[in-house]
C-alpha cells in the first residue's frame, strides 16, 4: 500500500506520478470504507483526491498555507498530513473534526465550515506574511457554490484591488455556476488546435462586419457580440475584470497537469484564480450518479450505495410537506431557501410549485431581504435556512425584515444541537440573538405535529416570525395538542412541587422527567413555552407563585435566551424562589459528537437534572 | 417658481423639459438651504436631481416602485411626492426621516438606510408582482460604493439567472468602482461615430491576427486580448456575464437621454441595467470640489461652505489619533475599515501607514474575516465599523473571530444612539449581540482618556475584544483614571445608600447623577462597568449587599445588555434586593431625533432617573 507510506506532512513529496495515480484510488477505498461506517462528506472528498494530491506535492504545508472553504472536503488533506488513523474516528465525539481544524494540526492553518470565508482569510494571511517580509504561498480553495457567496465577491474584489500575491483555486465541481461554463471544456486545449482557432477568427470577423454604425438595434447587436466573445473566448473575463489573472479550466483529476500549472504560479507575484474542473463522488459510481445523497451521508453500504438505516421523517420533511399543504390552500405563499433546497425538505415543494420556490444560492443575505420584498409585495415567505447559517443574514433580518415589521416567517432549521458537524454549525445562538431584535415572534415546537400547527398560526401573524426545530426527528410522542393562542404557552401537566419550563424539541425531556419524578411523589407543573417572545408572563408568574421552584431545560446558549427571560421575569417582578436552575449549553463553542454524548457531557442529560432535582427535594 | 407646482406625485408630469430644468435648479437651492441649516447629506443629493427628476417624469409613482439604495440619497424623491415642506424638519426630532420610510408615503416603498439591500428587495417586490399577475415597473437605484457589498453580488447573480423583469440604475457617482469605467464616456455615443467604430475594428484585427497558436505565452496573450476588448467595447461585460442587459454609460444630469432611455426600457421583459454617470455634488462648487466633507454633513455657512461650528474633538478622532500612537510602537498594528475611513477617524493612519491600512469598502463581511486571517498571520488588527454596520459581520464575529479565539480588535464606532440617521442607524444592539458569542471581551470607555488606556490594554488580551464608544464627544469631564485590571470595573464614588452601575458614555450621567443625589444626602456606589462581558461579579455583589437598591443606566436596548447581565447576577446569587430599576431603550426600534429629545421620550433623562429614586427613598 502507498497509503501506508503517508506519515506525515510532506510524505507525498517523495512518491512519482505513477505511485500517486495509486494512492489517490488507495485513498477513495479508505474515504468510502471510512464514511460508509461514521457518515460524513463523501462526494466533495472523492471529488478533489487529485487536486489535493498534486497541491501537497508542489507546496510544502510546513510553511504554505492552504485555507479550504467551507472544509467539509479537507478529509484527503487530513490524510496526507498524519490523520490517516485519526480519520477513522472523524466526527464522533472525541475524534477530530470533519472540518479543518486548527487545534488538529498546524497544517489547518484556518478553520472553516461555512461556505465563502477562504479568499478573505487568505488575503489576510498574505497581507501578514508580505508585512513581516516573510516567504510563504497562500492557497484558498473555493468551490463555484461558495463563489456565489457575497463575501467571496467583497473579497475578491479586494484581492484585485490590492493585488495580493495569493492563489485562488476555483474548484468547479459542476454543482453551482456550471451552467454558464460547462460549454467551454479546456479553453488552452481548444485554443492549442489550429482549427479551432481558426473558426474562431472567422467567426469574429464575421459579427464585427455586422456591426450597424448607427440605429436602435445596436445595443441588441452588441449583446450579441459580446455573448459570442464571451463563450468564444473568455471565461475568465469575470475575474480579469476584477484584477485577477485567470488560468483554465484545467481537468482536475490530471495530477500532472495540476502539478506544472502549480509549479507556474508559484513564481506569479501578483493574484491568481486557477479553474479546476472535478466531479463530485469521482472514482465511486453511486456518489457520481448522486452526489447530493452523497454530499454529506449517513453509515450506508459501499457495496450498493444504500443507507444503512432507511430516512425517517424529521422536522425538515414535515415543514416541507406542510407547507405544500398549506400552499395549496393559500396563493399567497412562497418559499426561499439558501442553497439547500434538500436538508431543509423543500424539493417536493420546489417540484409541485416551481414559480413559487426560490433557491438563492448560497447568499442569505439576499435571500432574506428577498423575503422582505415579497411580504411587501403581499406575498406571505416562509424562509428556511439552518440555524448557523442565520448568522450570515442577520442585519438584513434586523434593518429589512423587522424594521418594517414585515410579515417573513423564518423557519429555523438544525436549530440546537447538530451533533457531527460540530462547533461550526451547533444551532445554538438563534434564539439569543433574535431575541433582542425588536418586533420579533420567536417560536418553537414541541414535536412535529405542534410544527404543524407553528406553521398555520404563524401565517395569521401579521409581523416577522422565527420557528425553530432541531434537525432529524421527534424525541417524545406527544398525543394531545392544545390549540395555539396568541403568546400563551401550553401547560402539559399541572403539579405543585417544581415548575418545569422547557422549549421546543426539550419539552420531550422535561415530560420525561416530570413522569420519573411523578413516581417519587414530586408533581410538576410542566409548561411548554411555546413562544420564546413575547413570553407567557401570566402563566409562568401563576406557576412560581405556586411552586417557588423553577427547572428550565433548553437546546441553547446559557446567555440570552429562556433562561435569561425567566430571570429577568423574577427579577421584575421580585419574586422569592426557592430553587432555580437552568439546563442549557454554557458559554463556549460546542465540539462535535452525537446528542447523548454532548448532553451528558455538558449536564443536560435526564440523570444529571433528575439527581439534582432530588438532592433538593432531599434536603428539603 | 417651478418649484411651487410641485405638490404630490406626478405633478412634475405636468412639466416640459424646459420646466424641469429649472426645477431642478430650484430644487438644488432648497437642499443647500435646508441641510445648510439642519445639516444632513447634501452631495449625493445634489448628484441625483435629474435622475430623479427623470425618473418620476417617466414612471408612475402611485403604482411604479422605486427602491433607493442606502436611501440618503431621497431628498428630491422626497420633495417631489408630497413632502416639500416636510423636508425643512428633515432628521429632526419629529420631523421626516433623511431616508425612504414607508410610513411617510406609500412612494417610499421600501426602506432602506444600510447599504446594498435595493436590488433583492427590487426582486422581492417584482416576483410578488409577477406572481400576482400585476403590471408596474421596479426600479433599484444603487450606487457604485453600495454594489461593492456582496448582498448586491448575491441578488444580481440571482436577478439573472431568474430574468427577473426589472430595472436597475446603476448611479456611477465617480466615488469607488469609477477607476475601472471612467475612461469609457458614453458607449452608445462614441459607437455612433463611424470614425471610431473603424478604429475598433482596425484594433481587433490586428489583435486577432497576432494570437500564437501554441506555446507557454499564450496565457498572456490572451490576457492582453481581454484588456483591450474590455476597454474598447464591453464595460458592462459583467452584468451581461450574469445575465443582466445593460445599456450605458448615459450622463446622469442630462434629463432628456435619460427620460429616453427609461421609456425605451419600460418595454423590456427581462432584467436591465442602466449605468448614469453623476457628479456628486453636482451644482454647488464647495460639494462638487469637497464631496466627502458634503456627503453627511453638519450646518453650514451656504455662502461659503463653511462648518458653522468648527469640528471637535470625538471618539472617533482620539481613536484614530491613538491608533497612530500604538502603531508607531507596535509593528504589528493595523487597522481596517469598511468605506467608513473618515467617519472613524482612520485617514491620518491612512496617510502614515498605507500599507497597514485596508479599507475594504462596503464589506463588513470580507472585513471582519480579512482581520482574523490578519490576526492568524501574527498581526493586531484594529477593525472599526460603526455600531449598526457590525450587524452585517455577525457570522464572520462568531465563526471567524471568536470560534478561533484570535485577537482581533473590534472598535464599535457610532454605538448607543447617532442622533439624526434614525432608526436604521442607531448603535443599541452591539451589546446584546455580541455578548452572547464565547470568548469575546467587551468593553467600553466612560471618556477619551479610558478609550485610549482600554485600546492599549486590548493589545495585550489575546482574544477577540470589543470596545465600544458613541458618536461625537465625551459629555463628563473625569478627573481620575484607575488603572485598567483584567476584568475589573472602576469604582468611581461610594456609599452605602444606592448602587448606580453604568457603562461607557452613560457613566458620566451617572456621576452626574450621583452627585445631584449626595446633595439630598443620599450617597451612592457609582461603577463603571468598564468590562461587559465578562462581568466583574465580586465588586458588584460587594456593593449589592451594601446598599441593596440598585440602579443601572445603559445607552443600548432593554434585551440582552447590561441591565440583563445584573438580572442574572440578583437570581443567580439568591440577592434580596430592595429597588431596582434598569435604564435603557426599549424594545421598539428608536427613531430619530437630538439625544436629549430622545433620552427625555424613553425616560431615560437625568429628571427622570433622579425623580425615581426620590420617590423610593421618600417611601422608604
Amino acid at each position: 500500500m502507498i497509503l501506508d507510506k503517508i506519515k506525515k506532512t510532506n510524505d507525498i513529496h517523495n512518491l512519482n506520478l505513477e505511485e500517486k495515480k495509486l494512492l489517490a484510488s488507495e485513498i477513495r477505498e479508505y474515504l468510502i470504507d471510512i464514511t460508509s461506517k461514521n457518515g460524513g462528506h463523501l462526494a466533495s472528498n472523492l471529488g478533489v483526491v487529485e487536486l489535493t494530491i498534486a497541491l501537497e506535492s508542489v507546496f510544502d504545508l510546513n510553511h504554505d498555507k492552504i485555507i479550504w472553504d467551507v472544509g467539509h472536503q479537507s478529509y484527503v488533506h487530513k490524510i496526507l498530513n498524519g490523520r490517516k488513523e485519526e480519520l477513522k474516528g472523524i466526527r464522533i465525539f472525541g475524534g477530530i473534526s470533519g472540518f479543518p481544524n486548527t487545534s488538529e494540526s498546524k497544517t489547518d492553518c484556518f478553520n472553516t465550515g461555512h461556505s465563502s470565508t477562504s479568499i478573505s482569510a487568505a488575503m489576510g494571511i498574505a497581507k501578514a506574511r508580505d508585512l513581516q517580509h516573510e516567504k510563504f504561498q497562500v492557497i484558498a480553495v473555493i468551490g463555484d457554490g461558495a463563489l456565489t457567496g457575497g463575501m467571496a465577491f467583497e473579497a475578491l474584489n479586494h484581492v484585485g484591488s490590492e493585488k495580493t500575491k495569493m492563489i485562488i483555486i476555483l474548484n468547479d465541481n459542476e454543482m453551482s455556476i456550471s451552467k454558464n461554463i460547462s460549454g467551454i471544456n479546456n479553453l488552452l486545449t481548444n485554443l492549442r488546435s489550429k482549427r479551432k482557432y481558426r473558426n474562431t477568427n472567422k467567426l469574429w470577423k464575421k459579427i464585427i462586419g455586422h456591426i450597424p454604425f448607427v440605429g436602435k438595434h445596436i445595443v441588441k447587436f452588441i449583446s450579441q457580440i459580446k455573448d459570442t466573445i464571451k463563450k468564444v473566448i473568455v471565461p475568465g473575463m469575470y475575474f480579469e475584470e476584477i484584477g485577477i489573472k485567470y488560468l483554465g479550466p484545467i481537468d482536475g483529476h490530471d495530477i500532472l497537469k495540476l502539478e506544472q500549472i502549480f509549479e507556474e504560479v508559484k513564481t506569479f507575484e501578483e493574484p491568481v484564480v486557477i479553474h479546476v474542473i472535478t466531479k463530485k463522488g469521482k472514482g465511486y459510481s453511486f456518489a457520481e450518479e448522486n452526489p447530493s445523497k452523497f454530499h454529506g451521508i449517513a453509515k450506508f453500504n459501499p457495496e450498493t450505495g444504500e443507507l444503512l438505516e432507511p430516512s425517517k421523517k424529521t422536522y425538515s420533511s414535515v415543514f416541507g410537506e406542510y407547507l405544500i399543504k398549506l400552499a395549496s390552500r393559500n396563493q399567497k405563499i412562497v418559499a426561499i431557501t439558501a442553497a439547500m433546497k434538500d436538508g431543509v425538505g423543500l424539493s417536493n415543494f420546489a417540484r409541485l410549485y416551481p414559480k413559487r420556490f426560490f433557491d438563492a444560492g448560497i447568499a442569505e443575505q439576499h435571500a432574506l431581504t428577498l423575503a422582505a420584498g415579497l411580504a411587501k409585495g403581499e406575498m406571505i415567505p416562509f424562509i428556511s435556512i439552518y440555524s448557523s447559517f442565520y448568522q450570515r443574514g442577520y442585519d438584513q433580518i434586523i434593518h429589512d425584515i423587522c424594521l418594517q415589521n414585515l410579515h417573513v416567517i423564518m423557519c429555523i432549521d438544525r436549530a440546537g444541537l447538530v451533533g457531527a458537524d460540530g462547533k461550526t454549525h451547533q444551532g445554538l445562538y438563534d434564539m439569543a440573538f433574535l431575541k433582542l431584535i425588536p418586533n420579533m415572534v420567536i417560536m418553537a415546537p414541541k414535536d412535529f405535529k405542534e410544527l404543524e400547527m407553528m406553521m398555520a398560526y404563524a401565517v395569521d401573524l401579521k409581523c416577522p416570525v422565527a420557528i425553530r426545530y432541531p434537525r432529524g426527528g421527534e424525541n417524545y410522542n406527544f398525543i394531545h395538542h392544545e390549540k395555539i393562542e396568541k403568546f400563551k404557552s401550553e401547560v402539559i401537566k399541572t403539579g405543585n412541587d417544581l415548575t418545569i419550563i422547557s422549549i421546543g424539541n426539550m419539552v420531550g425531556k422535561a415530560i420525561k422527567i416530570a413522569n420519573i419524578l411523578e413516581e417519587k411523589n414530586i408533581f410538576c407543573d410542566v409548561i411548554n413555552i411555546r413562544f420564546l417572545k413575547p413570553i407567557d408572563e401570566k402563566t409562568l408568574l401563576n406557576s412560581f407563585n405556586k411552586t417557588k421552584n423553577i427547572v428550565i431545560i433548553e437546546d441553547g446558549t446559557i446567555i440570552g435566551g429562556l433562561i435569561t427571560s425567566i430571570k429577568e421575569l423574577i427579577v421584575d417582578n421580585e419574586l422569592r424562589i426557592n430553587y432555580f436552575k437552568g439546563y442549557a449549553y454554557p458559554d463556549q463553542f460546542i465540539e462535535h459528537g452525537s446528542i447523548k454524548d454532548l448532553e451528558k457531557k455538558y449536564q443536560l442529560d435526564d440523570e444529571t437534572i433528575l439527581s439534582d432535582i432530588y438532592k433538593y427535594f432531599e434536603k428539603r
